[in-house]
């Protein structure tokens, strides 16, 4: 490994501070900036990495191209007493996203429940994060997007439909809030990009060829294949699901026609749609008893007996928050390639990356 | 085969006036055994004839023993705008279920979105029926149960979760509802019995055996094993999200403490919950442009090249309403083992089976 290409340690705050500079040199406001550096640093305490500050270089490539809009102000087109339309207007798909469960939110704190889809939004990044939002909250969060397609159906050959991701998060106290954040694909097509860097085999239904059957090599998928929906139908049914909610609903673009927000033309607005949901669990009983019922749910899951002495049955995000807690203590470790993007990034907006040293 | 052994074709009329006296005979009142009925035999009309009259035997037998009451009448214990919480008072799961997505329909109306938590309920049957009830009055469907424990968790060795129902339905039209009803395990655990009678063997990822290691022989589930969730740690996930929404803020029995109920005790209430979410997509866009979108999006999906020139591209339910437009138009054909279970309760009732042919 040559210097471009080691890991670099990092404090999320120094993380994002850069980032916050990086966001107003591309026309962002500050308070803007700082939704997103949150959104994506927070991503990256978890250990996401790919859904983090590696997508910043691109996000601001496409500020500056036209792509997104850096003026943008995500606003409610139509609304109800639970449910909201939202124009994100182009502008960086964390602001709008943020703005989106915060209405969600204040909703459901009157009606019980609220829904608010997007339209006009780009990459949401983790869509966790959002779900995490309603859950500090107090409230059951769902958030969801459609993306351009890379999943095969079943009986089909080629790429069908996005690989939506799709997010639940379950308040709790005084543990962390259960975060389910999953990709509708058997996996993510960042798992099978390293296997064919690597050059190793992949199990036969990560992926299927260019001509719709399964393939353990990973070169089927760059090579025009598609990732396979976890689950067979269910995953195809899922991201059928998500891309009503989140895009047929609000007013969003469809299937095919959502550009690919890392490859495509970045002067042209992808188009992604997105929605929202928020339950407020306090209106079904008193917090504490929720609270307690819901721990009990989670302790007795984690009691069960395990496979072997060495298993550990997990709740969905236990891994993240406990990343995030060492993060915030001993810094992030950022992977090589996120560090040579953001080194990209700093060469053309003239910002030193080891400022991030401090 | 004998004749014990062997199918039976029925009109649809004919099998839910032989299911409406049953339940009469187990003292429901003719609205909630007509309602009961309904819910069936549109489950056996779609094919799914592990969840239609199949159950109607063991629902009754919990009727006359006091696992189920049969002037039990589904109460709401609190609600506003958008949301409530039902007492299903134990009576049939069918009528509480149909009673809670009517109040998640009409508040959905009003406010755009409506979630029903349910407690003292039992097995709820096809989740896509209720689902479907949205979708006919043009909103988006969702509905869940919780169940007792069959499925495995990564890590764990026996049962953690229920393998529980979530099922979607998107409106349409012309098109039938789009509807996604799924259980969170890889496959069924009929399945995987079916699999056993004819001494197949079934693919490692269905069961893990008493060890909690995956297992190729269906033997390894009856002998103290555990279905797989489906995608692994995803399953595992959405189960304790449904088990949240439908059990932990309804205020239901949660994971061991749910009877099984075909198997428990059935002077017993098997105590499970279930929850209601219904969208007016309506509100989002005047109905004509939602359902233009709408089908634009299904007829893009289904005419994506195929595999072979034999392959289909279905939507999630499409086989199912196809099955029932048969099954209107020819009959029914009750496979042996209903037909079986159908005779049992025919002995016990003092009903005749035979009224069934006519």
């Amino acid at each position: 490994m040559n210097s471009t290409l080691s890991e670099l340690t990092v404090s999320a705050e120094a993380l994002e501070a850069f980032t916050v500079d990086a966001l107003k040199k591309a026309g962002l406001s500050a308070a803007d900036a700082r939704t997103t550096a949150q959104v994506l640093v927070t991503t990256d305490t978890w250990g996401v990495f790919t859904h983090g500050v590696n997508s910043l270089h691109r996000y601001i490539q496409r500020l500056i191209a036209g792509g997104l809009n850096p003026r943008g102000v995500p606003t409610i087109v139509a609304e109800g007493p639970a449910w909201a339309r939202v124009d994100g207007q182009n502008s960086v798909a964390m602001v709008t996203s943020v703005r989106a469960m915060e209405i969600a939110i204040a909703k459901a704190r009157q009606c019980g429940i609220a829904y608010v889809g997007v339209f006009n939004t780009c990459h949401f990044g983790a869509a966790g994060y959002y779900a995490t939002m309603a859950a500090e909250q107090n409230m059951f969060g769902v958030a969801m997007a459609n993306d351009a397609p890379s999943m095969n159906a079943p009986g089909a050959r080629g790429r069908v439909t996005g690989n939506n991701p799709l997010a639940f998060a379950i308040p709790m106290s005084p543990r962390k809030p259960i975060v389910l954040d999953m990709a509708l694909s058997t996996v993510a097509g960042g798992k099978v990009s390293a296997a064919h860097i690597n050059g190793k085999p992949i199990p036969p239904d990560w992926v299927v060829d260019m001509d719709g059957n399964p393939s353990s090599d990973p070169a089927a998928f760059v090579n025009g294949g598609s990732l396979s929906p976890m689950a067979g139908y269910k995953g195809y049914g899922m991201a059928i699901v998500v891309e009503t909610l989140a895009a047929v609903m609000p007013g969003a673009s469809m299937l095919a026609d959502v550009l690919r927000w890392k490859i495509d033309n970045v002067a042209t607005p992808t188009g992604h749609g997105a929605a929202f949901i928020a339950i407020d669990v306090e209106k079904m009983m008193p917090m504490d008893q929720y609270q307690s019922r819901a721990e009990a749910m989670a302790a007795r899951i984690k009691a069960s007996p395990t496979r072997t002495s060495k298993d550990r049955i997990l709740m969905p995000g236990e891994r993240e928050w406990d990343t995030r807690d060492r993060a915030l203590r001993d810094g992030i470790v950022l992977p090589a390639d996120v560090v040579l993007s953001l080194r990209e990034l700093c060469d053309e907006l003239k910002l030193d990356l080891d400022a991030l040293r401090r």
